[in-house]
């Protein structure tokens, strides 16, 4: 069933012994909004616990500073910007049936949960959560709105991307006044490389190639790459938009090796052409701009698979 | 004499056949504040033209699409964005001692007009340029939008640097809903790279030395790479900020050849250091996140003077 922001406000105010689970791979909006929460019910008197399938990536540590874990049987269970059941992890695979309340802004929601409460248009579930909060009156410290920020700066690439809303924009000027470090976030999310990011990102631009009159380029990322240039996972974050940022690309492929021999492809698109729907070709999904999936194929068969059908949407 | 965003409008109200100085090497601000005054003032029935010493950068061609030159003899003399005197860049400087009306955001902004309209903490000259327009109750179009979104986006490194206020983000809100083309925009701006900037980075990353315990990081851009690269002068936009992006990285430093043989020093800092301080040093200046210099020695004399101011600053 789906529910608007306040009546997820009042499920949240009814409830105690809050579960809160963020998506794998968890990125700046599943741990604002679950960090914001977090703060906002806990000060409200309530336990809560957040639980992720994955480790929660060291940059992020400012967003759990205050965070004191607690370990009691919960019994209320709300997933944060988690769209599909998959996403739950390994670990948490359990409670994917159990879930009482979701909150997500992804369209793909595949509405698993008891409630829903679903903006398809906010440009990122920490908006949501502002809202939440806002409805429960909560008291936005520093904390949460770092928080906040973080989600939406995250998911609107800094308020560059389409998704991006005027409402988007008049929230991050409440959390400046609220008392947001937006610089040192922004810093840490997007201005800052490390030196095995500087080489691997070197490696990989002389990867590209480019099809369909320049209008599409590819990049590939190795397991050597990888491992040679002692880059980790959260290093490799936001490599997949380097080939459309290569002036006259409309969509920029990335192909990454898996360590099962398989291949994950992330693909970013302009207006040109809506990735999600080139993506669910090959089983995959994601939003308009954004999407990805597996092919479980050798590299060359990977790479004309993905151009026979890249091919008919750059005409 | 400093003056109020309403007693500048007034000025502008009551002015007819009205020259725009855009400063040297124009950037989105200095155009998008020009242009944006341009349209709103034409459609007032004025006559208005636009003067740079620089050729306009043809990835800012979008600003003046609906441009229309006029040579008209000019009664009344604006500077947009022109903190000095020596930004009239050589074509123009025989307007310096004519400027009725400056309107800058830049602190160290020389006090060289009749009039200046000076907010320091204004995240961009546009922001003020929209404040100008809503007193003058302008019809914010879609171009004129687009023309201040530009100068906000531009200043703020879109909403990342310290300098972001929340008025700038209120205001980009507004100029969304004015139907400012935001992503194409930001994708001009900060997501576009030809091949030969691609090329030209990969040269100069090769070039990174660090110092201080790696808190400072230098990059050399010779004219050879320049040249190696056929990349031109936009393509070299926001190269500067390279090092500091490295993690760890308080000072970055970008020391680029010119033609007569002399370097041009670009210093960018986190809240670790001042950088127009340290570029007052050898008698440049700028804002306190950014800031440029001139030394007339040869590389290996910069770098040792440069580093010797520098190292104060990282103890």
């Amino acid at each position: 069933m789906k529910i608007t922001t306040s009546q997820a406000a009042a499920e949240l105010l009814k409830n105690d012994k809050i579960l809160l689970i963020a998506h794998t791979s968890p990125d700046g909006d599943t741990l604002g909004g679950a960090f914001a929460l977090y703060y906002a019910l806990t000060t409200m008197g309530k336990q809560v616990k957040i639980r992720c399938s994955d480790p929660l990536p060291v940059r992020f540590s400012y967003l759990y500073l205050d965070y004191k874990d607690d370990d009691f049987l919960e019994e209320y269970i709300v997933s944060v910007d988690v769209a599909a059941l998959q996403l739950f992890g390994e670990k948490l695979s359990g409670y994917g049936s159990k879930v009482d309340l979701c909150i997500d802004h992804h369209p793909s929601n595949g509405l698993y949960a008891q409630k829903t409460c679903l903006e398809p248009t906010a440009t990122a579930t920490c908006t949501i959560v502002y809202d939440i909060l806002k409805i429960l009156c909560a008291d936005i410290t520093e904390m949460i709105a770092n928080c906040v920020y973080t989600g939406i700066a995250t998911d609107s690439g800094c308020f560059k991307y389409s998704n991006t809303s005027p409402q988007a924009h008049r929230i991050a000027a409440d959390l400046m006044e609220y008392g947001a470090k937006y610089e040192e976030i922004n810093r840490f999310l997007f201005d800052t490389k490390s030196k095995s990011r500087l080489l691997i990102e070197q490696q990989i631009l002389n990867t590209v190639e480019f099809y369909c009159r320049d209008r599409v380029a590819m990049i590939i990322i190795s397991r050597e790459m990888v491992e040679s240039s002692n880059a980790d996972e959260t290093e490799l974050d936001g490599v997949s938009s380097l080939p459309r940022m290569i002036e006259g690309v409309d969509i920029g492929v990335t192909i990454r090796e898996r360590a099962d021999g398989s291949y994950k492809i992330s693909l970013r698109t302009s207006n040109a052409a809506d990735a999600s729907e080139i993506c669910r070709a090959f089983g995959g999904g994601g939003h308009n701009r954004a999407a990805g999936c597996m092919i479980f194929e050798p590299l060359d068969v990977v790479k004309s698979q993905l151009m026979e059908v890249i091919s008919n949407y750059v005409s």
